[in-house]
């Protein structure tokens, strides 16, 4: 039996392994994050420590530009690696490598939130020495990681010093034509300085194209070390403490290493903030804040935590996408969760409508209070994406499709301007947690501005066509292997519900007149009618079917292989969008259209994208397609512990870890909030015995377990109303209800799928 | 009256005319140019010296890449300027001002084929220079151009010193946002050397990104200069000969520049061709220069000269077209005509399709040589064409949509690889080449695998769309303002007529069940059914139109003021692609739906492309709008001279010269090639009173005068047969044939035009 908090490694020997490694234990609490190098671990592929939201900018070459085009690149940089520590004994470094080491192990601590290296090597006279080390990135704290090493040592060790560093890290230019990889930047604008204030040595990493400063500085203390004598050297290139004296046979070294940022132009202000927690949290006693951060985790996962029965690895993997979700995503309003959280430069840093679709229902559902600060984050750029959509001659505002602090970044419009459906995307979010949590004050904080504006240009962006309706020409939906489409069916879909939402709940909040204006244009939107198979666009059925068949294994995914004319030439699918479409609105299509759909769609989709499995496996989940589901289930849940890309050394898959939720959610219990309320419509799927999780509803708390064939309620705090396949349920806190769940078709179902 | 003959300038008070002016007085041979920027004209807004196929090349940066985009960029570089004299006067430079000008003109001589500056002016005593400047660029020769100075001097002039230099031009990176304008070259990879071969001294331009190097040098001779002392000065930044002595009442200064290229590794051949020709040259007499390129523009005029009666303004700017024509178009099959000529770096030097489009028809009727030779460049690079169809994982070929050497340089691929139809426009002008003269050797050239190349390439691009036919989606016509779509109609139409052309003249050489295949896929092909008005594409009329009224004037060119999703997402079009097909192709569709098409698209074209102008004009004609039209066709040719588009200051625009000289065979003496036959349908505008030029058909001349409501054929050479309003004609050698010309509805006509 696994232990299913504990992710572990012991095994360092494939060096391949090293990049998938780093990202897969990375720590982080939504503002600093540090990837799993390790000086015990060789060879690292990317030393990674950022911070969520500080970014280097510069202006965008193309090749050739247009109007309208954005203007400027953002991309996070990687700040000064604290992690570094090396011991001499009797004036020889302790080295450690295959040949040296006994034993060698990591734990990451789901349950605690914490990492803790054991170890054992020799040095060169045979000697043993044995420790461990423990590193915490407190919750509780801002940019602040804390390192706990204990080491025994030989009695026969003289003398020993440690080296402790924070080392600036230059940056090599990354050529690729891998748009998922940062390519801009060669770090060359980024200056890196040392002072000194009020004795305290700190690290300035300035840049200059976004006018940024991120600062750090370090202490250490050690316990153990007798007749000790201390040095610090400080330059541009970083900060060593030296400490050398004559062991005991036990030596502590606490390190505390905190980062902050701001503008440069406020520096003074970062600066006494940073040495302000810095102090703070060096006074602290390491075990408090290991305390501070169970205590934190405990009333984490009493909310968040899912139980499965039935699958082992399932259960783990899904408490590991909980667990980096958390340390993924800002909570103090000011920044969000980027593609790749915090655990590499994968995308840039980048924000995009993964953070609003796939990751934001977990946080409303589980942590409205994370959820909020997502929101707060949109709200906080509606002035950049009011300017966006007048530079494009738009009414109304436009999100960015990437971006840190608000600015469009994407190079490339087909697949990045003209994704509109990044305005519906976060207003859609917006919607939700205001009806999940019942909290509408974030409309009086700016959410009117972001419903109304979003409703604005979408009646703006559309054009009537007669016989037709409302029509939107010219965007891109979420998938990308077609491009600049008309009427795309997720788009139009989305663009009505958002219309309808705003009209909704901006009653008295805008002028009658325009509330009557958007719920018109919401109903002449035009969906195509309920007959063959709902076209993604109005052109994708008429295309030649790519040529599965005759394309090699090699070639996927196409977008490194083909050019993006000849895959917007052919029906193949990066991601469903009609699938997306019905996963999270199941009710607006038949079951009959729904699997027509669901059928057709299937073939011709890629599964290039980590996006896709989620929105797949719930529909396939809806139309009892349990098998296949099943499968798409796993592909969600397990694409960063299972590497099932292939390129988690770039970073984690953020939208594919809240897709693993949602699939659950949206899945397994058919829920959907509607504006009438929550609907249940819970099914158990075969491979599990036992399914029990919290929502948070209302300020109300509902237990829900799948299990011996009953779906069973339990109010756990206030009176919690919701329909269970269609039927209204009012639960009185502590009560329970149980319904015998409808036995549902189980056929072996295989449908045909590419070749890859 | 106006002298038809001259381009003349004498006023120079208006500075902000030089760049413009500058355009208008290139001059040039097909291999080299030279931009009339000179000594006498302060101010030089763009020294321009271009020899055409050299280039500097390097990497495109984009903001984000993708599979199969264009790797590098070519832009044209300005060699050293050769065109540099200067004169002292007994110390003191003589220096040409607005104050001490009595008098400066300008005259470029279409007839003759060259330009003379006429000058005097004071010196700082009051005493008065008088001299004239020929400026001679042979045909005869390569890359040589020749000056003649003839200078009086006041007899109080005791010294007179010359100073002639050819100096090397350092370039400036151009940042912009408009995409006609060359961004990416910073000058930086340009390396500038003198060298010494046998005592002559010669610069050196090394590209370091291409691999080509050009080579210059010069040579003096004085006359009239007594105890002369010369001196020679060089280093990378130029020669200068300075000549010293005492000078009669007049001296001559004979200045002969030669500029030759070639692959950096073949530096040693290039130099002793270049070192060839300029000894050959200078050892000429001038006058033996001018005498021999009076006789090669006599049989130049001969064959190409259109002459009108009715309107001076537009016999002078149809023969400077004509002669900017033949100015800028390569003959030694290793080049073709930039989309500017050799007048400017606009559109970097490339070659688009332009120029068998626009530019092809005109020599393949009047100096079929010259067409030949631009085919010859087209099959030298089918090598790259067929690597670039392959990239793209197509069969066949397919030509770059801009470039200098065959590779593909388009860094915006919707504009630009999407325009798939530059196939058919080059293997209809090789079709429409053999077709007039008769002349299938280049079949066997390198022609068959052009033909069959393009054809394959169709067949592998489509698919079959049951109920539609054979389709292309995802494809951009020559509209720019619409991009991506499905069936552009004009690219279905060249398509279809590109595979029958095909299948027809390759009889016997390919394989029969080849040709059977695509004159089936031809016949598939889908062109939307006559009824309302014919579809640019299968999306274009369900888009909203643009909102022509509350567009500013300022506001246009749209592409500087909208981004390209806002311009493609509306009904409104650059040039109007179903227009160009029927004025292309004139007898495929009724004149009923000509006309309902002429009446629809005319209401959204912007006319922002230079060459939409002709495409419009030649419909118009058709369909008997004559205002329309004559206003058309003033705009296509008075493009430059009348610098309409407020731009001639980047270069000329040798597509709207090439249109006037369309807009008068396929317009006004409603010629059509067919498999067929020759085919006229003429008619004389009414604002000329006569019309007369000649045709080279099938090697013989055909002479064609429209006045008095008649037409009047005459066979200078041979038997022709055509075909006159319908009737077949056959007309031997000398004979004259008259036809009373049908009267023409004369409606006064305005349609309804975008506000601009």
């Amino acid at each position: 039996m696994i232990n299913d908090w504990i992710i572990e490694q012991s095994d360092f020997s494939e060096t391949g392994q090293n990049g998938l490694m780093e990202s897969l234990f990375t720590m982080g609490n939504g503002f600093l994050g540090l990837r799993g190098d390790f000086p015990l671990a060789p060879s690292p592929v990317e030393k990674g420590t950022f911070i969520n939201g500080f970014f280097e900018s510069g202006a965008i070459t193309y090749g050739e530009k247009a109007y309208g085009y954005a203007d400027n690149w953002q991309t996070i940089v990687s700040l000064p690696d604290g992690k570094g520590v090396e011991f001499e004994a009797d004036g020889m470094p302790l080295v450690i490598d295959r040949k040296s080491t006994v034993n060698l192990n990591r734990v990451l601590n789901l349950r605690e939130g914490n990492t803790i290296w054991s170890f054992s090597f020799t040095d060169g006279e045979g000697r043993i020495f044995i420790g461990h080390v423990t590193v915490l990135i407190p919750f509780s704290r801002k940019g602040t990681v804390r390192f706990l090493w204990k080491l025994s040592i030989p009695e026969s060790v003289k003398s020993l010093t440690i080296k402790s560093s924070l080392q600036t890290l230059k940056k090599e230019l990354n050529e690729t034509d891998d748009p998922r990889l940062p390519g801009h930047f060669d770090g060359s604008t980024i200056i890196y300085s040392a002072l000194e204030v009020k004795t305290q040595p700190v690290l300035a990493v300035r840049a200059e194209g976004s006018g940024l400063t991120a600062l750090c500085s370090m202490e250490n203390k050690t316990e153990g070390l007798m007749e000790l004598q201390t040095e610090r050297h400080m330059d541009e290139s970083g900060l060593w403490d030296v400490m050398k004296g004559s062991p005991g046979r036990e030596i502590l070294l606490e390190k505390t290493v905190s980062y902050d940022y701001g503008q440069t132009d406020n520096f003074e202000t970062v600066i006494s903030d940073l040495l302000q927690e810095l102090d703070g949290c060096a006074k602290e006693p390491f075990y408090k804040d290991l305390e501070t951060q169970r205590n934190y985790m405990d009333r984490y996962w009493g909310r968040a935590d899912i139980t499965i029965d039935g699958d082992e690895e399932a259960q783990l993997s899904l408490r590991y996408n909980l667990f980096q979700l958390l340390q993924s995503t800002g909570q103090d309003s000011g920044r969000s969760i980027a593609a790749k959280g915090l655990s590499g430069s994968g995308y840039e840093g980048h924000y995009f409508w993964d953070a609003e679709t796939y990751v934001l229902p977990f946080f409303i559902y589980t942590n409205p209070a994370i959820a909020r600060s997502m929101l707060k984050y949109r709200i906080s750029i509606l002035p950049q994406a009011e300017k966006r959509a007048g530079r494009l001659s738009h009414k109304g505002i436009l999100f960015p499709w990437r971006t840190i602090d608000g600015e469009e970044c994407s190079a490339y419009f087909p697949a990045g301007t003209a994704q509109y459906h990044i305005n519906s995307d976060v207003a859609l979010g917006l919607v939700k947690y205001i009806d999940v949590t019942g909290d509408e004050s974030l409309l009086e904080e700016g959410g009117v501005g972001l419903l109304a504006g979003t409703a604005r240009f979408w009646c703006d962006l559309g054009s009537y066509v007669e016989g037709k309706g409302f029509c939107f020409h010219n965007v891109t939906g979420p998938d990308e292997y077609t491009a600049i489409v008309d009427n795309n069916y997720y788009t139009n879909l989305c663009a009505r519900e958002n219309l309808l939402s705003a009209a909704r709940l901006l009653e008295g909040k805008v002028a009658e007149e325009e509330r009557r204006i958007w719920m018109q244009r919401a109903l002449e939107i035009y969906l195509p009618p309920e007959e063959g198979v709902t076209p993604q666009d109005d052109s994708f059925l008429q295309k030649e079917k790519w040529d599965f068949v005759n394309t090699d294994k090699s070639s996927y995914p196409l977008l490194l292989h083909f050019h993006p004319l000849n895959i917007y030439r052919k029906q193949v699918l990066k991601q469903a969008d009609v699938v997306m479409a019905q996963a999270l609105f199941p009710s607006e299509l038949s079951v009959e259209q729904k699997k027509r759909n669901f059928d057709y769609y299937e073939q011709v989709t890629t599964r290039d994208s980590s996006l896709s499995a989620c929105a797949q496996g719930i529909s396939a989940f809806h139309l009892g397609y349990e098998e296949l589901a099943w499968e798409y289930f796993n592909e969600t849940l397990h694409t960063d512990r299972k590497d099932l890309h292939g390129n988690v050394s770039h970073g984690l898959h953020t939208a594919a870890m809240g897709g693993s939720y949602l699939m659950i959610i949206n899945g397994f219990l058919g829920f959907e909030v509607k504006a009438e309320g929550f609907f249940f419509n819970p099914a158990l799927p075969g491979n599990l015995k036992r399914l029990s999780l919290n929502l948070s509803l209302k300020n109300s708390n509902l237990n829900i377990t799948l299990e011996n064939d009953r779906a069973i309620y339990k109010s756990g705090s206030g009176t919690v109303q919701f329909y269970h396949c269609g039927e209204k349920i009012s639960l009185p806190e502590g009560e329970v209800k149980q319904f015998a769940l409808l036995p549902k078709e189980k056929k072996a179902f295989t449908l045909f799928r590419p070749k890859i």
